[in-house]
């Protein structure tokens, strides 16, 4: 019997599952600090603790993403390790904020299986929950992967299909406890424009473009745990689809991000992920653009001081976009396009 | 109105004027980290705390340059977004340690203005002073840009062109408060040379050589927050005046001080830097050499523990330093010079 | 005279000697976060201050082979500077596990010397102590290097050939202080093979391979200070004998160890390196593979919940390890043969 971890395949999930991942991870400002390196980030709540503390918070807390891909991370040798495609994200909520120290861990339920027709794979959806070391929630999301059956003879389970939000209601929403924006420094934060100027249908070139090199998305992969074999082996990689190592999805997101501050300087938190599409791979020397629409604005129940702005942002490579790169008539991406992501930001009003 | 942050062009300035830059930024032990992997400096007051309590700080600060990199990625998307050219330094005076968990920002005050002849652009004159959050000065520095006109029809300025010091006279460096080299361990510093053996006029070779990776520095420039395009987006920089990214003449200094340590083992802070020029732009793939000239000693007034070099430390790209290039009878600088930089050291005697 | 170190040359050793290495270095949470993004380990042991804290530690020991390059580094100026080849290590022994904020500094003392027949160089045997601030010993390692004789006409010592275990007896290991493996949770630790699993002979192939850059490796070495020349300049590696240049042989090591995460997960400590072989040059662009004999497992002395696994850790480049590549029949290496290491670890019972 070997002693590696050959991950789990189609016929290896149940309804109703659960898994406990590996590898509790304690965040620190190394990390912080390794992934400012790799981003570029500027907001300043993540930046600064002094900024986070005049708004209430105990101290700066991580990059909201960087929590996100810790959590994620734990969920790929389990999950996705055999995974033919990832097909979606869904219901994605931030939870109470990640400060350094703080220890992650993660568990999945699973909610979902699909065996498709041909009997060789099959669609498995996972509720996963990322928390820290008070049992708090931190990230709350379902994602559905299609995954390869080891044994093809393995019966076909009944399918449940699991009902998938279209987005997070802004009632769901969490504010960071103790936060309170009235001191909120908009010159320190580098930019006016606050929550009430964002207008829904408004459209915002994010101009900056940065180009990705092999270490560095490969760097933030390791960062975060994740062993997705496709980002790391180019011996393998060279005869494979694409001839070249995969990024991670979620490196574009990151880097989506970054980019986006100039022009949503004061989207100080990502509060939830709607729902996204990784619309093409990204290689090394592609350089990644983004531009944002607003698709909805709303009040955060019970707060005059924060208000909620959803987002898509969209990302290209190796095209600026000023123009706004997106769909055709025919709903077909255009072809620069990576990443397209519906999230939802809090802004100070 | 586009919400994306465009710089200031040269009509946006006007002298007296006071601007309070973006993104305050609390330096971690992290980013000394990040810092080292990148540079690989070797001093120990850096290195190890017990080396800086031997000598009565509290704890090993941060390299000096990792402070002036923060404090002046700071000014540029107000500064130098759409410069034209980086023209001097003057007068950059280093204050208080930096130690992890210091939160920085940065001001600057706009005291010169001229435009040029062909009213296209002109030259802004700021000083900059970059606080730790006890509002002490970190830094304190003049520099000089050419900066385009946006609207070549906006009204010329009156010239104002400030007077800038040659340099900083020994008796304004600040030497750390508390700093009491008499038990400087010369061995754990790694060589026995002093003050009291560097003369004037002096040269030494640093001997190594470093190579420079894309990746290595726009992971630097990053974790600066330093948002100057140039160094980034390769998909514009291809078809630019060098079809390459640019590296940040700062990434060179920090270079340049790291292999220094071969010769000026002892020369554990940076005071001033009295000017300095990028004589020619870097690229990934060039290796970068040193050396440098002591220009004067100083004794620092009342203080028999510590004493100041004035040096020039001249970068090359992939040229040895053995012969010491510079610059040829009619003062022309050799092919290979990249930087030639004149500062203060403080060392022990 | 010059104030630059021109390292050791072999007549500058002498039997008895001892060298206090310089530079003492205080490792933090952002090497560690470095160091994570850089090799991908995913040791809970080292992750998780929780993990740490529930089996007996005060907080996540740093990676043990972090220990050793930070250690061996401080080495290289005095001892490798001007060495010919690295020509073995032997009774490597890990002592207290190092913690965040814990300052190291090593010294070495020489314990044997035999010049070649030829005159131009000779072999240098030293003991190498790493301690933290407290004085306790945290690596202990005899190491051989061949050296340059700077002076050929320098006189032949006589030949001092101190005698070299074979390995670190399982008596000498080191279990930490406080550690109790009774909560040891292998769920979190991401496998359930347990010592006693482990069978003398078994063979583990540990699947994944993991491509190196050049910007990776450079900032690992520059991370622990070692100043070897080879590893960072182009300028004069393009004319050696590879024309590239040559990664840190401990870079490799790194690399293994985490990649035999998979089939290793709970070896959660390097408690000895009994010896061991770097047998090609690696280069950026190489895919490094792993794979792994057991050669012993023997109790722990007095111990019921942790127990010594020998291990020999194979490295290849671009070559999987299915098939074990090793030895042929006459005893010569496989061509992908990169690295040949003997170490013990220690794993819950």
């Amino acid at each position: 019997m070997t002693k590696t971890n050959p991950g789990n395949f189609f016929e290896d999930f149940r309804v109703g599952q659960e898994i406990r991942h590996a590898t509790p991870r304690t965040v620190t400002a190394g990390d912080a600090a390794v992934y400012q390196a790799l981003h570029g980030s500027r907001l300043p709540m993540h930046s600064s603790d002094r900024f986070a503390q005049s708004v209430g918070l105990p101290a700066a807390p991580i990059d909201d993403l960087l929590a996100f891909h810790v959590v994620f991370g734990k969920t790929v040798p389990d999950v996705s390790l055999n995974a033919v495609a990832n097909l979606g994200y869904a219901g994605c909520r931030f939870g109470v904020p990640v400060y350094p120290e703080d220890t992650l861990s993660t568990t999945s339920t699973v909610i979902g299986q699909r065996e498709l027709s041909n009997g060789k794979a099959g669609v498995v959806y996972v509720h996963s929950v990322g928390v820290n070391q008070r049992d708090e929630t931190v990230l709350d999301y379902k994602r559905w992967v299609m995954v390869r059956k080891g044994d093809t003879s393995a019966p076909t389970p009944d399918p449940v299909v699991p009902e998938l939000p279209d987005s997070v209601p802004v009632e769901d929403l969490l504010v960071p406890e103790g936060l309170d924006l009235s001191a909120y420094d908009y010159g320190l934060a580098g930019s006016p424009h606050r929550w009430d100027e964002y207008q829904v249908g408004e459209r915002i070139d994010h101009v900056d473009g940065m180009t990705i090199e092999e270490a560095e998305h490969m760097m933030a992969t390791r960062l975060y745990q994740n062993t997705a074999r496709v980002h790391f082996n180019q011996h393998v990689e060279k005869d494979g689809r694409f001839g070249r190592r995969i990024i991670y999805g979620g490196h574009i997101i990151s880097l989506a991000r970054a980019i986006s501050f100039n022009g949503l300087a004061n989207a100080f938190r990502v509060a939830a992920i709607n729902g996204g599409s990784h619309v093409a791979p990204t290689f090394a020397g592609d350089t990644v653009y983004a531009w944002s629409e607003v698709l909805d604005t709303a009040e955060v129940p019970g707060r005059r001081d924060v208000g909620a702005v959803r987002l898509r942002t969209v990302a290209t490579k190796d095209c600026g976009c000023a123009d706004f790169p997106y769909k055709d008539g025919e709903g077909k991406y255009h072809p620069a396009v990576v990443l397209d992501l519906d999230y939802t930001v809090l802004m100070p009003r």
